[in-house]
């Protein structure tokens, strides 16, 4: 938990974060802003992405706030130069959108990630940059805990896309030396969490639903399981991957204690004092690209760079109820 | 290698090609007119990719040429209506220009090959597709022969791009049971290649300089392993995985013969009856992204499609430099 000694290096230091007004760029960027790091953010703020100004309401006077996409690449010469560490987390999250809008799935996850690394290839070869992958490009699970060595096989077109962005990120390092990281983060959860509509995850859809007083509807048997982290514990894993040396070139999963959604969805109405779930027929659209149970073994990233996830289930969930019924009039649609 | 009883198929069958102008469409295509199959051949005809109309020469009255590229997305339902059979094999090759020019191998193997997808899906869902492949996206072997389990690990921007060209084409059946077939290929020879410049195969380029009477540079020890199969072998693999309905969401590795680069120049010396090679150091630039020695296991295709490989390396070799000799001046620049 205590990784503040390894967290003086970041005084000082110029930071970008790019999708950094969206839920997990937020929160990294208020713990960056508290280390002492001149950080800047930069966001596109389509509307039904995660982007939210409210996200950074504790460090709006202290952040150098850029509206742009990743799609724009003219600007991006400017942007990169002069950063130290470049926290790159914008991207298309949705599975389901990535399969009715390929395109704009591909044009954001792809081509821009070409475009962001060629740039700094040319621009700010040396910068430390970090770029958010996630467990989805394993899909179904051959063997769990799944491992980094575990083969890769995404199940729609945001997982095919996130690989190649992925993939570009290391053979940017294998091919120019660049020094870059990649972090497979499973399911997150916290505050700063886009609650608009429920096709960024279906946690924070869930801790909305029971806030207003609604059922929550589970597919299938509710026994898939899954890992989840608290959003800090994520925050620690970028934070720790943006300065230790032994991370450069890596790529690392995160992970945690695994849990059934149904003992998730039971925990969420223990902490929430109320709620009702009920188990539904699985949507025909949902099971083509779901991937059965899934928890990481985060063991590499654990023994190089002693990252691992302190924060309980319990705990995280009851700081993020608290947060939402707080500030719920900026989250909800 | 007696496959015409299941040939009769394709008599009648509307048949695109796409990068069909090149190497192996054009051999495809002359093939398929030989079975009485009625064919449309698109090309971009781009000054240094594979596009030839002298590969079409004897099919020049019988076949319908469409000059336009993979990223010209405005005519291509039109074009892609009323096909029975679509093989795919139009793409950027040269691993070295994927490096150099990221975006524009992007552009060619992911999002076109996306929008292609899209709008075969609308406007023609049941075409049977056989898209090209290649076994540069395994990587560096982790054991040999590679077979179709093997970790996907590209290590260039081509194969990173390639990955999600036949991903996506596999997702397309996965989730919309959509017709595809991917095959991924080796090293192929035979008539009707690039030979104007080496960056699409150090084979052919061999063949020219041979021919020209040339020293073969020889990077390395010359040790490194290779399977390589005859042009008209990969053709039998696309007219099967084209017409079989064991092959639909399928993805099959084609191979050959594993042969030193060393023992292949040799035996290419000698079908030339003269000619000499040198071995040089590896230069740094294909060191980066060279994989290592690299033979396919072939028994997928060959237990569900009854495919292998029929002609020798001295025959083909001969097939070929006859080839080349009589109609140099259409290959060289």
């Amino acid at each position: 938990m205590n990784y503040e000694n390894q967290y003086q290096k970041y005084r000082g230091k110029n930071i970008l974060i790019t999708g950094g007004l969206g839920f997990i760029g937020s929160n990294l960027a208020i713990k960056l802003v508290d280390l002492g790091a001149h950080v800047m953010v930069l966001d596109s703020m389509i509307d039904t992405y995660g982007g939210n100004l409210f996200n950074i309401e504790p460090i709006r006077e202290k952040v150098q706030v850029n509206i742009s996409d990743m799609r724009d690449i003219f600007g991006l010469p400017y942007l990169l130069k002069n950063k130290d560490i470049i926290f790159n987390l914008a991207g298309q999250v949705s599975h389901i959108d990535s399969m009715t809008d390929p395109e704009t799935d591909l044009a954001i996850n792809c081509v821009s990630q070409l475009a962001f690394l060629q740039t700094a290839h040319q621009h700010n070869p040396a910068a430390r940059i970090v770029f958010a992958s996630t467990r989805q490009i394993y899909g179904r699970s051959k063997y769990l805990p799944v491992n980094e060595d575990h083969p890769i096989n995404p199940t729609d077109i945001n997982g095919i896309n996130k690989t190649a962005g992925e993939w570009y990120h290391k053979l940017y390092h294998d091919i120019y030396g660049m020094n870059t990281v990649a972090l497979r983060l499973t399911n997150t959860f916290g505050p700063r969490q886009l609650m608009k509509h429920s096709k960024q995850g279906f946690i924070p859809w869930f801790i909305r639903l029971l806030i207003e007083g609604k059922t929550i509807q589970l597919f299938g048997t509710g026994e898939q399981i899954r890992d989840i982290n608290f959003v800090d514990d994520v925050v620690d894993a970028f934070l720790l991957s943006g300065i230790d040396d032994k991370a450069k070139g890596k790529v690392y999963n995160l992970g945690g204690e695994p849990i059934s959604l149904l003992d998730l969805v039971k925990r969420m109405i223990e902490v929430n004092a109320k709620g009702e779930y009920r188990l539904v027929p699985f949507p025909e659209e949902k099971k083509k690209i779901d991937i059965g149970d899934f928890y990481g073994d985060y063991a590499k990233i654990k023994n190089e760079l002693g990252w691992e996830p302190h924060i309980s289930l319990t705990e995280g969930l009851t700081k993020t109820f608290d947060y939402y019924r707080k500030h719920r009039s900026h989250y909800w649609s």
